[in-house]
């Protein structure tokens, strides 16, 4: 794998190489899978994995739920935007942003915890989930498993958390499909933005970094093309996010975090 | 590397094991570094790297500032909590959460983005970059290279996205400092919690889950002890999130994202 598939542009090369990076510029979301099972040896080795990544404050803000019942998988798919892959996967990993567990540290020592009331303290949570996630991520392709992450466990989070059981204070991030990769799946790698338009130098720079985005818009237009589907990038951007329409019921995030015990504030 | 060292736990071992999983366990933050330079063939592949990461719909909303100008990592650090390593690493990169780059889509188009406007796309941009910069730790990694979040970006936002001249609708999310390791630092791998106390299968048991923090409170307590500090982990995580004088500055995260054009409503 090459910097130049991750690009979609034969210019786009790295003087710098090895096996690590060539894994990571091969990711592709994979959304066909195989009959085999997920062990519970990998599983163990994907959450070490996602353990290992750094977190803010050693707080260790999450919990995961590893989904097997294929009942379970099938309701959860159900309110993921009903997309079948959720269910195919042998292994539903469901990432919990999770302040509960420091509140319910705090309710046996019978202190407050206050801090946790607060947008920060949210995000943290949703950051040190991603960043374990992504540590699986690429555990699972290292392998040889593919996954998906599905932000459309976000669409109906008081059902996914009546689902799982959640406690207090916790919210399914994501969900993350994982499995063997379909052979006969044909779904390539898709080309990212150009480096220049997302790096900048001391300061930033939109008019640079903007300058290469039509070159890209038709890079993606032929990539789409090539899957029969129409667009170029700007286009799809605008279109997902159009309005409160265009997001499936998560345009009432804040209020459920807030009903879920994460105020937010 | 092995599990036994991330859990600081003897039993704990894996069944499943190779060179990425190995260089995930052995994650640990650098905050002191050698005196070589970051090259801009590295800096490439980290930002291909981060690239390479998944992203919602392909919205890829984030942007990166590498700092390396002495100056300005002086005048970050000093807004980052007076953290001598940021402004001692050779390279400082500033992750930002870029909802910017669709909203100067969609004004070129004369269309509107108020999806933007929403706490979930908040969300999205912040777990995005979290993504993304977890890849590039990791490639930094591999390359030889340490690294550190910098979570206190965030102290002062307002601030640094002056210094860095962000536009509107962009925040930074948390700074990496990066560089070679200093030889002779001595900072350990803090173990994890067990993976009992964060792993759920099916359904989340809180019960079951927090009966295996006080083993690691006493392994904590213990790693801290070797480093002459005190406190078990319950204890810093209580007093971590006190409340909001504890949060240095960061209480107002919610009103200075408004502020910096992301509503989050």
């Amino acid at each position: 794998m090459s910097a130049s598939d991750r690009y979609g542009d034969p210019a786009a090369q790295l003087a710098v190489l090895n096996d690590v990076l060539r894994l990571q510029l091969a990711h592709r979301s994979v959304r066909k899978f195989g009959p085999r099972d997920v062990t519970d040896d990998e599983l163990a080795a994907l959450v070490a994995a996602a353990q290992s990544a750094p977190t803010s404050s050693n707080l260790q803000p999450w919990s995961v739920v590893a989904v097997r019942d294929p009942g379970r998988k099938a309701r959860l798919a159900a309110l993921a935007g009903d997309q079948a892959f959720v269910a195919q996967a042998p292994l539903l990993l469901v990432w919990v942003a999770d302040l509960g567990r420091a509140r319910r540290l705090a309710a046996r020592a019978g202190t407050e915890v206050a801090a946790a009331d607060y947008l920060e303290t949210t995000i943290i949570a949703f950051v040190d989930t991603s960043l374990a996630a992504q540590n699986a991520v690429l555990a699972a392709r290292s392998l040889g498993l593919g996954s998906v992450f599905v932000g459309a466990i976000r669409n109906r989070p008081a059902e996914v958390a009546e689902e799982l059981a959640l406690p207090p204070h916790a919210v399914a991030a994501f969900g993350l499909a994982v499995g063997e990769p379909d052979p006969a799946d044909t779904a390539g790698i898709k080309p990212r933005l150009p480096q220049d338009a997302v790096l900048h130098r001391e300061t930033y720079d939109a008019s640079g970094a903007d300058a290469h985005i039509p070159a890209y818009d038709q890079r993606l237009a032929a990539y789409h093309g090539r899957y029969g589907l129409p667009g170029d990038w700007s286009g799809r951007v605008l279109a997902r996010l159009r309005g409160p329409e265009s997001m499936a019921g998560r345009h009432r995030l804040r209020e459920t975090l807030e009903r879920l015990g994460l105020p937010s504030r």
